[in-house]
């Protein structure tokens, strides 16, 4: 991720800015404000605004005129109990606002998360940079085998190779014709005037879907939380996992209270299925459970298995 | 509405407080926060946290790096444009939390804009206080006979004095034997040592949809818009109409550009169907358009020419 | 429930009549069309339309041109597939829609869970009948002395004969009253013409929250499933619980396969904490696990007990 | 849009089957239940299934036990008048899904419509087909020197014929790259047996935004109105505007008297701001009015004019 000298001054003046609020602040969160944390390698995070903190749901949890209870041993216990029991509503109650860049293919599966405001840049409007997203070789894995979703093994140095020299090769490639077509430079003056440029909205067709985008992305913490435990987990994308990621380490510095209880509580633990649950009843009782026994299916018990730590079969 | 010594020391001490931040600020939303504004006999609307102002929505449609240009009349034109042309998403990009006293019947037209977060009070936690809206005199009116929802004339003195008598009457008759079946005291002891008191979720349920709760709730900017074009307008029932009108006034404070546009584009304008456009085009090229060769059912004819300030047939 | 003989007519005529589709259509659902299921005393739930049914989530999580596979058995390992790893999306593909007749403070629970599409009948345009919810003695509990939110023991015969006769003798005087303010008949005609009656909206202030309304209630699946997850669960009031389980035992009959995999995977099992996973694990590896050492607080500890079967201490 | 044998002998297949139901059932969408209709060169829309007809509306309306009156002519007058009061939640009774295939720019401005249920194709599980959407001549345009996000003039023949080879040549590189990145048939069997292939999630950036995905769709009717009236709209990229309508087309099917009245009171009609109503009021009354005079900024000038089909300056 490199800044334009224009981005960079614009930030520094941004970090620079100080105003007096009456509203809950988090003094941990304003230091980082503005400042983008890099992701991939074009892409990046960067809180804007925000709304909120931890005593904001002990508060909408107890619904009184102030902020609640100064004790903070008290605001944790609450916290727990909360995130605990699915009592979601006061998570609702505190708002972020992230300016990110990402990848196209990155941004398709983001998107899927409806109850958030977004402002994306529009390449009906404007040229699209020329950045793509190229995995670094260490990312660049087969297909799995077992995972018809997932990563297997890394491809080897000069497969990797390979595939780095086609990725790129063909986006910059996509993107000379892309300008070709549009006839325009970046700041909107004509580069040939004998010739009239191809609409935007028709030419960007011709970029990959690994070209960057970026957009405001706004949410409330409840849908965060729900964003971060499919996204920052396993099944995920390791590209979309990385942006979550980082977006968790912006949590924990926001509503720390919130995210401990979100990764003790959600991120953290399991879910038993009823059959799973009684198996594990069986099992703290004594009996001997196998696959056979215990009603669950191969798959099933396995996962089982891995969540409990057991080895033997 | 009154405030208890307790509240008022506490709406006191925040208002009081004062916290450094790099966000965007709005200084005359500042000096109204947390403090309540009266709506009713007992109600209030008071703002509690608040996330973006004006620019917020301008930097949104610019997805730029900053806070979008410094000059002021050019963003009152792109927010103008953005309403114009029905680009609602920058408008998502604000958001705001009120803490709203309300008789519940109006919580229960409140509750229909989905999009919003609450936190309400809560009847099987909490014991309700002894607060009815009953409604001014000049506020009692007959059914209307023309409008299947609305209200008519206005009683007279004597029958608004007797509804009033039954209202509270009734209120008050039911709030006694909500406490009685309940026999706790609103601090949570015990009255009556010798008897179990009803669990709270099943006494509450003798009391009038008149009686007040309360809630937080939390909403965009759009959604806020979009709520204040439907209650704050004529077939609103007055009551939730006045909270509207409360709330329209705090946007004023909040985001007076976006307000500006608002009331220009939506609230005061009209929608013409196809057919009662046409009709407008026909008369201002000289023709004389009847209810009869408008196309116009008659009622959509009466409502156009209320519209257009027409008088004669 | 009594159903007036317009109704019954009007039902009768609705389950005779008979059309030829090529959609999805699920005949156990079909023999149960807009039949009503009484719940509490004059309340009850009616299937009125539906959309899609087993293999429609099946056929979405394909998305293959079809119905997909034929066989019964691979569609519902991949809806358990799908419920156990949150694959929430094709469980929106099967929409429904019931007509429910609720007490008001029920509805005010029901209508949290925003994902939902709802027509209600109008106290401003109709007069609401004269039914009110009053619980079975068995029902009549007092306040739970460990639960803030519940119940605890069930009052005796004179405490909930009392209780009884508060609630119908104030809700029937409310009624009364809101009649005389209205000096209108159910029919609209007029009941005493030297007198204006008073407007339904303000009238209606006057009746309790047991009061009958009625609405239709439209969601999809996954939706309706979140909302029983949390309504026909323990924590859940009583009366709202009724109507989750006859809904639940309507989704029975509509989708076995999802419904009997949201019973296996969601209703009937449990969340474990990371810390509580973790005591699980060392309990398994055969520790010795107290709640000291657990790294549980006391309220995690004994729900953990509960949940695993543990008797000792 | 070409079919395979397996897909059309599917099709054969759904639209043979017949059931019986209860259900409200539209034969006039029954006809072309499951039949595709082509948009752009690859693309089409069909019909999966639907729920609710013209009279669902109104039943919501009237809350009734019933299906409402039987007399279409009080049906259509109460249709058109939810529509052109706002009233918005009946339309939300009736809902529809759709399969729709289309290319990826295309799909990544639909999903912008958050109240729907979306389930797409996956580039993760499967193997993306070679089809790219490549406009047709007359449809390749250049960038509007008006309009910032549309199109201007038509290309010449030769230009066209260059951006076309363009597109195409890019998109067929790009594409054979991805078949050899992946070293996997469409039917998954490994293509050298010698190389591991890349994964699929990571080899599918290579392909451009022109590529073809596919999904099913699911909203109701509000949000489909919605929906078509950003998007069945001149300002709307033309690919798009193309499935909207389309689908528009379907509406009239399904439901002939909303799709009506939506046509009357949205699609056709326009919206006057405050002033501008102003201008027209001082028009109608004889009064010369001039962009000086008329308080409106020129862009809101010219758009009233062109809106009145007033000529003259």
């Amino acid at each position: 991720m490199e800044l334009t000298a224009d981005q960079q001054s614009e930030i520094d003046d941004l970090t620079a800015q100080s105003f007096q609020t009456k509203r809950p602040t988090v003094p941990a969160l304003e230091d980082i404000l503005y400042k983008p944390f890099p992701v991939l390698n074009h892409g990046f995070v960067r809180v804007v605004d925000y709304m909120g903190d931890d005593s904001a749901i002990v508060q909408a949890a107890r619904v009184s005129y102030g902020r609640g209870t100064k004790q903070t041993s008290q605001d944790k216990g609450l916290i727990n109990y909360l995130m605990r029991h699915r009592h979601t509503s006061p998570f609702e109650m505190c708002e972020i606002k992230l300016h990110v860049k990402l990848p196209i293919f990155v941004a398709r599966h983001w998107v899927r998360h409806r109850t958030a405001s977004i402002n994306e840049y529009s390449a009906r409007y404007s040229i699209l940079d020329r950045e793509f997203y190229f995995p670094k070789f260490e990312d660049m894995a087969a297909q799995s085998t077992e995972n018809h979703q997932g990563r297997g093994a890394v491809l080897s140095m000069d497969e990797a190779q390979k595939v780095f020299d086609i990725l790129k090769t063909d986006a910059l490639k996509c993107y000379d014709d892309y300008e070709y077509m549009l006839n325009e430079n970046p700041d909107g003056t004509r580069k040939d005037e004998n010739r009239l440029g191809l609409a935007r909205e028709l030419a960007r067709m011709n970029l990959p879907v690994s070209v960057y985008t970026q957009w405001y992305w706004k949410t409330d913490l409840h849908n965060l939380f729900h964003f971060l435990g499919l996204r920052a987990e396993a099944h995920a994308q390791k590209e979309i996992r990385d942006y979550a990621n980082v977006i968790l380490d912006v949590c924990r510095k926001w509503v720390p209270l919130a995210t401990q209880a979100f990764e003790e509580h959600a991120l953290g633990g399991t879910h038993l299925s009823k059959t799973g649950l009684e198996a594990v009843r069986r099992m703290l009782s004594g009996e001997k459970v196998t696959r056979e026994n215990s009603g669950l299916l191969k798959g099933e018990w396995n996962e089982l298995k891995a969540v409990l730590g057991i080895k033997e079969d």
